[in-house]
């Protein structure tokens, strides 16, 4: 294997790109005192800008205002509060959404359509505008706040979940948030990322989609998806150098992207409501790409599979059964299913095994379940988290 | 509302309806020293039968055969073993369902054609046939085994689940198990339904899949689809009262047959594993039942969901979180929500209420949520059970 041609920076962050800014404040919107919960990033020259969304019918109010402002792929800022998810709240919600907007933009001398907005927290409470208002005229931008804007949007998280990846002289930056649907209080997944690449919107969107594709829609936690997922990406071009399809950069740009989204995507599993552990599961031989990410999805989310790899129980049957109410095209006689190095299943027929092996294998972080289908030459690997007796304490805490 | 025209019959199985015996036995194919492992369900007469079978693109090997089996739409017996769920075990898996069906078929002067086949406990082991042969050679037939025979079936369930209803001088049984998708040594919900009616095979299948699809495919547990989820249902005429399509008792016989599957899927969830309570979502207004009961479904199989319910939490955010997912239609400015008697959101505004009225409510046993799309006139009732810290607890023991 080539040496890749990129390498991940020793603490990045979406700061990291040449051209960013960014800042955070405890404006009092959490009820955690002294938690910073309001955030900005901006682009000094203003940016091209995609965004990818949850596929909730009923989206937050910020979704759907950044839906709109991102109709011409340009933007400046975003602003993004935790604490509140903005999300249930009616009408009166989507004017806070364009308060929101507006004061940012205010702030920073630029208009209203240039600033997104997120926000990730309990759905149906209105924000406190009060306090959002004293936060935004508290901010301040730096040229290395990514650190404090990647603490300023996490909830449940108990780390933040920042990387930033250089190939050349472009560098990829990136913030994560997310470790389970929604905690009474918090919610959400929430993703920024920022390049100084010369990027067109249209090429940018492409780019964030297909990477999205195999990272922040490969993992699960607990597979309830939120009215609030946003995953936002600026490209500022302060490198100058440009990155369009056909260009020597793309593939190595796209393997970049991807990587750094992969790692952020582990982050959010590896710290998900309760997990010990992040597990793989990488599926081969599928007769379509879809079939190859559905069989995997559904794998790492069985809350069966979960409980398995919590317990260390070789249990593969749990991974069948999950492989075959997954909707994918799989035919029992050309299955093949192992854990680690261990085989369990070849051409549909069992393997003696050494259960203790498999059992010590899968207490690992990270341990690998291979199921090859046989079918094709389509893959897809998801990761998930165990599912423990903590990730039930954190949801049922009585809290409103 | 008039007086319902069927009524429950304490103590009631599948044996109840005249024409039918039953009887098991524990023939050491369980772990668990003797426990009744291996059962069988006869009519006397034969029967017009019919299935409802898992949609799992790997079943398990007797669900296979008993497709085959029911091509005719006739059957005299049905023979069902705990302790092993002949899954992803190959040919020699196929070959042990058919002797399966000839040992009962010898054992009863009958072919083996018309003997139906089920299985449930681990996924990937062959059964021990020794004891499979032993145990069919024990088998005792009784016109009041239905008791037995709902005892044989049962894995981590905790009470066995059996039931019967009469109308006139036409009576449906019911037995029922599940309580997790699969346990360690155990899984799946398989239902058998029996009546005395004089039913065509045609009909007798339409009824049944109109009732699974209210009763069964209305409950959720842990979402986890099983390898040899199996509904069969006996008509044997012995009442000598014909029910068809059209005749004056065919809707009093299907609001009696699906009383009777909701009977059963509800004591399924109430017995679902580690849980402390069932719970009601009841969608109204859907644009289509199809969104109606997708909305339902989605609602009650949510982690989060069902871990408010495990702690009283009347954080509605999480209901309308996995409506919106659910892929119903839903208009966020109609919808309204109500948990018992307190109204949360009324078109689409947040309603103040008293969370600890709420909060009470929703620590009895049954609260019941109600969800109006207010987009048309289709309607869905769903049931959930909490998820808890013993659910974890019961399937992440390492047990192979």
């Amino acid at each position: 294997m080539a040496d890749p041609e990129f390498e991940f920076i020793e603490g990045g962050s979406v700061t990291s790109p040449t051209g960013f800014q960014a800042g955070a404040v405890a404006a009092g919107i959490s009820t955690v005192a002294g938690k910073l919960d309001l955030g900005v990033l901006t682009s000094d020259a203003g940016a091209s800008a995609a965004g990818v969304f949850t596929r909730n019918s009923l989206p937050a109010a910020p979704v759907v205002l950044d839906r709109e402002h991102l109709s011409n792929g340009r933007a400046r800022a975003v602003i993004v509060n935790s604490g509140g998810a903005n999300a249930g709240t009616g009408p009166g919600g989507d004017a806070d959404a364009r308060e929101m907007a507006a004061l940012c933009a205010d702030k920073l001398g630029i208009e209203a359509g240039e600033v997104l907005v997120c926000s990730t927290g309990v759905i149906g409470e209105r924000l406190p505008m009060d306090a959002l208002r004293r936060g935004v005229a508290a901010l301040e931008l730096a040229p290395d706040g990514g650190a404090a804007l990647a603490r300023a949007i996490m909830t449940t998280d108990t780390v933040p979940k920042t990387a930033a990846v250089r190939s050349g002289d472009v560098t990829i930056g990136g913030a994560a948030k997310g470790s389970g649907m929604i905690h009474p209080d918090m919610a959400t997944l929430l993703v920024y990322i920022t390049t100084d690449a010369v990027i067109t919107p249209d090429y940018l969107h492409s780019a964030l989609a297909r990477a999205a594709a195999v990272s922040f829609n490969m993992v699960s936690i607990d597979g309830d998806t939120s009215t609030n997922d946003s995953m936002i990406m600026l490209g500022g071009g302060a490198s100058g150098i440009t990155v369009s399809a056909g260009t020597p950069l793309a593939d190595t740009f796209q393997a970049a992207l991807e990587a750094l989204c992969i790692r952020l995507a582990q982050a959010v599993v590896r710290d998900g409501e309760g997990a010990n552990r992040i597990f793989e599961v990488a599926v081969r031989g599928a007769a379509s790409v879809a079939d190859a990410r559905c069989a995997a999805r559904t794998a790492v989310s069985s809350p069966l599979v979960k409980t398995a790899v919590t317990g260390a129980d070789p249990n593969w049957g749990r991974l069948l059964a999950a492989i075959g109410r997954s909707g994918a095209a799989v035919v029992a006689e050309k299955l093949y299913i192992s854990i680690g190095d261990t085989v369990v299943l070849k051409a549909g027929v069992v393997q003696p095994f050494d259960a203790a092996v498999a059992s010590r294998y899968m207490l690992q972080d990270g341990a690998r379940f291979l199921i090859n289908l046989n079918l094709g030459e389509a893959a897809a690997t998801a990761w998930g988290c165990d599912l423990t007796a903590e990730y039930v304490s954190i949801n049922s805490e009585y809290t409103t």
